[in-house]
């Protein structure tokens, strides 16, 4: 029960970064010089430990504590930070301190560190590391960012399909030291075509003279490199995989995706739909500075409010419908205000089931009949409502009437639009996610508007 | 690239659930009753593919596809459905064709499928299974749902801290035929205490003379069984875990949970926190039937129209003043709606950092005070274009000075609302994806109407 250790260790050298007391008191630490403290508080930590307090200290903190670190521990901690955190610290080293520390990184992680300069400082650093390293990290970079290929460890495992048991265990021991996450031994023909692999508990319980051949599983296994990441996650749940191969256009091996990177994107992944959703930028966080929150969110405020100045022009265009009705006045939000929610219920379900690949280009036409019904269903029974309401409590049998025509037409139509645009905006590149509620709102809130004051104005001389 | 060939295969055995086509070209096969074509079927795909066909046929055509299938098949088709699709499958066999399908599940998929049922069937079904399976059952569903201890997996690979390797690989030679996933050795003391665990990997490459304890590893890997399943998610996130133990009150090892799981689980809560805060219900799937999604959206949209009339309401109180001055009745939705997109934004950050943790009881006052300058900042920028922008087209100094300042002050309480409202509802325990948007966006509505009107109306004499 470690997690409950952490939380009671207030003043120790088990980080508690989720605490500001702890960190105020580590930094009196820090400011003090405390090695000892320091050397304690490095040995008691797991690096993710490490890197969330770093994390939290001002710069020149976080980069005397790193300094201070070995090397082999500079890259455990290192691979925790985000890319951003990672280059702005690799930065503050001379070129000659760099390589020992990017010496012990996967070669996805170097690439994705390496991504993060601009060409010539990448370059230098390339140049300053590991020969065989930086041509694999040099591969790696030509492949697409965000798929497979940028995300595939080249260290891993294999054997050929003839090899025996002891043979493979061989090639698996010289590779051992290497990489920790070997779950995989993957088998290949002579020309390192991949034809399938080997769970590792089974290499190990076979008899040392089987062929490993007769060991070979053949499920799904293997991703092309140009696959997009979101597209590997889903493989990856579907067939409940631990690692996966990747390889080139003619089967061949290149690398191999482990499972936990995958859990860090399907969390990014649903964390960039939520916030974007939300009109947030994906990369804000709750630590941003107040600055950069307000200068984010200032462009989707912006074009809101240039969208609701249309919504806007079109309620003054019928200035003299509602001045001489002026209960319209109170009852339009509503109609525009309800189609916007309905709207965001179609939004919100196709923008989710576009990014699990539960909607395709195969189920789309059935997707938009059903959203359309549901429209029509939901805004009869809330028009019916908010009719019955209206006759409630004006008396006035033409009004609530028109409150039910519009209510029922701004409903269906936010159903259509709410599933359409997210589809769209798919086809032509637009992220979903980003862009759908501007133009589904713009439309319910211009639509709902018109609609309602288009057909008071009709019947006016009803109200 | 298998990806590839399913796509080609359009009337193969190979599945192609996402082309209705195949799933027509299937159905016509099984009317036609091809158990040739059906075998192959069965034969060539992967059983996550045969379940997503399954799901797709009548109910009375999966169940024969499935009754066609060997028990060890249909178990590894049956874990791959949603429990509702397990339980009814189920319940349409014979209780004595039940056991031998049951048989092959582990058991954390045998409990969270007993507990589909009701206390009488599920009684029934413990007492027609393994007697040792059917405790380990009755004892898992002991634990909290949603906790370690209902995930976990009661199979696991240990052994005690002073085996030597030889007698470990023994004791995992035993277990390895009842699991596959074995990616640690759990090494306890004779109490069994866990104390770390050893890597498949170390464990097949030492000697087999050495101690197991030389090998030990102690890094975080054990998770108490009444540990939420989100914080579970988060640890395994954080740690890069692949599997890792749960342990009783007094740390003894009571089973392990794997990655795979994790992944289904942090993207469930993804996607059960994307509809939700989209006023959807998370069980909504594309597939849903008209009615069920009518049925279920409808709750949501008639709060709105509660709430929307309360806004109304407020907007009927100044209908004298709309009456002189027209032009307000333009403006109005303005305010109110830019309200709701600012409180929108808090609440998604919110909501967000929330569910991963990063927002806590220690923060939560720096986020409101952050969150509270935020809002005074874009209310401020938001309010002087607005106010330019009503200047310009109207000439009207002081109807520009209302909006600018309703604007302010809706902006800066949407951006305090929408901070404290999900924090709020997490501490009484309601979840602040699912209801933070009506209490937000129905104060921006009210305030926001409130607060622009009422200006207008002690300034009416200038306007």
């Amino acid at each position: 029960m470690e997690e409950k250790g952490v939380g009671q260790s207030l003043f120790s050298e088990k980080a508690n970064p989720s605490s500001l007391e702890w960190i105020e008191f580590f930094q009196e630490k820090i400011k003090a010089a405390n090695v000892s403290f320091l050397d304690r508080f490095l040995t008691l930590n797991h690096p993710a430990d490490i890197a969330e307090v770093l994390e939290k200290l001002e710069e020149d903190e976080a980069f005397y504590v790193f300094k201070h670190c070995d090397s082999e521990l500079q890259s455990s901690i290192l691979v925790e930070f985000d890319e951003e955190f990672q280059a702005d610290l690799i930065s503050r080293f001379q070129m000659k301190e760099i390589s020992p520390i990017l010496e012990n990184l996967e070669t996805d992680e170097l690439s994705s560190l390496i991504s993060e300069f601009p060409k010539d400082k990448a370059e230098e650093i390339l140049n300053s590391i590991d020969q065989e390293d930086s041509s694999q990290v040099r591969k790696q970079l030509t492949f697409r960012e965000y798929t497979a290929g940028r995300l595939m460890n080249t260290v891993f495992a294999s054997a050929v399909e003839t090899d025996t048991v002891r043979k493979a265990i061989i090639k698996l021991r010289k590779i051992a030291r290497d990489t920790d996450d070997i779950y995989h031994l993957y088998l290949t023909d002579e020309n390192n075509v991949l034809k399938g692999y080997v769970k590792l508990k089974n290499l190990f319980l076979a008899p040392l003279n089987t062929k490993v051949s007769r060991l070979m599983k053949t499920g799904f296994t293997s991703l092309h490199y140009d696959t997009d990441q979101e597209e590997v996650a889903k493989i990856f749940r579907k067939y409940d995989l631990v690692s996966a191969a990747v390889v080139d256009d003619l089967g061949r091996i290149l690398g191999r995706i482990t499972v936990d990177d995958i859990l860090d994107i399907v969390h990014e992944e649903a964390s960039e739909d939520i916030l974007r959703l939300g009109g947030v930028s994906e990369e804000e966080k709750l630590t941003s500075s107040v600055l950069t929150s307000v200068r984010r969110r200032m462009v989707w405020l912006m074009i809101n409010l240039g969208t609701a100045s249309l919504a806007a022009s079109v309620v003054s265009f019928f200035g003299d419908t509602i001045e001489k009705y002026v209960l319209l006045a109170s009852l339009m939000p509503i109609v525009a205000g309800m189609g916007g929610n309905a709207g965001t219920q179609s939004i919100t379900l196709i923008v989710r089931n576009l990014a699990t690949g539960d909607l395709t280009t195969e189920n789309w036409k059935a997707a938009i009949r059903k959203e359309g019904l549901v429209g029509l269903f939901n805004g009869f029974m809330v028009g019916i409502t908010a009719g019955v309401i209206v006759y409630l409590f004006t008396g006035n049998f033409a009004l609530s009437a028109v409150m039910f025509m519009a209510l029922q037409a701004n409903l269906l139509i936010a159903a259509v639009i709410g599933t359409s645009i997210p589809l769209l905006l798919r086809v032509v590149g637009i992220d979903p996610a980003i862009a759908s509620s501007i133009f589904v709102t713009t439309f319910t809130d211009v639509f709902g508007f018109f609609c309602f004051l288009g057909l008071a104005t009709i019947f006016i001389h009803l109200l």
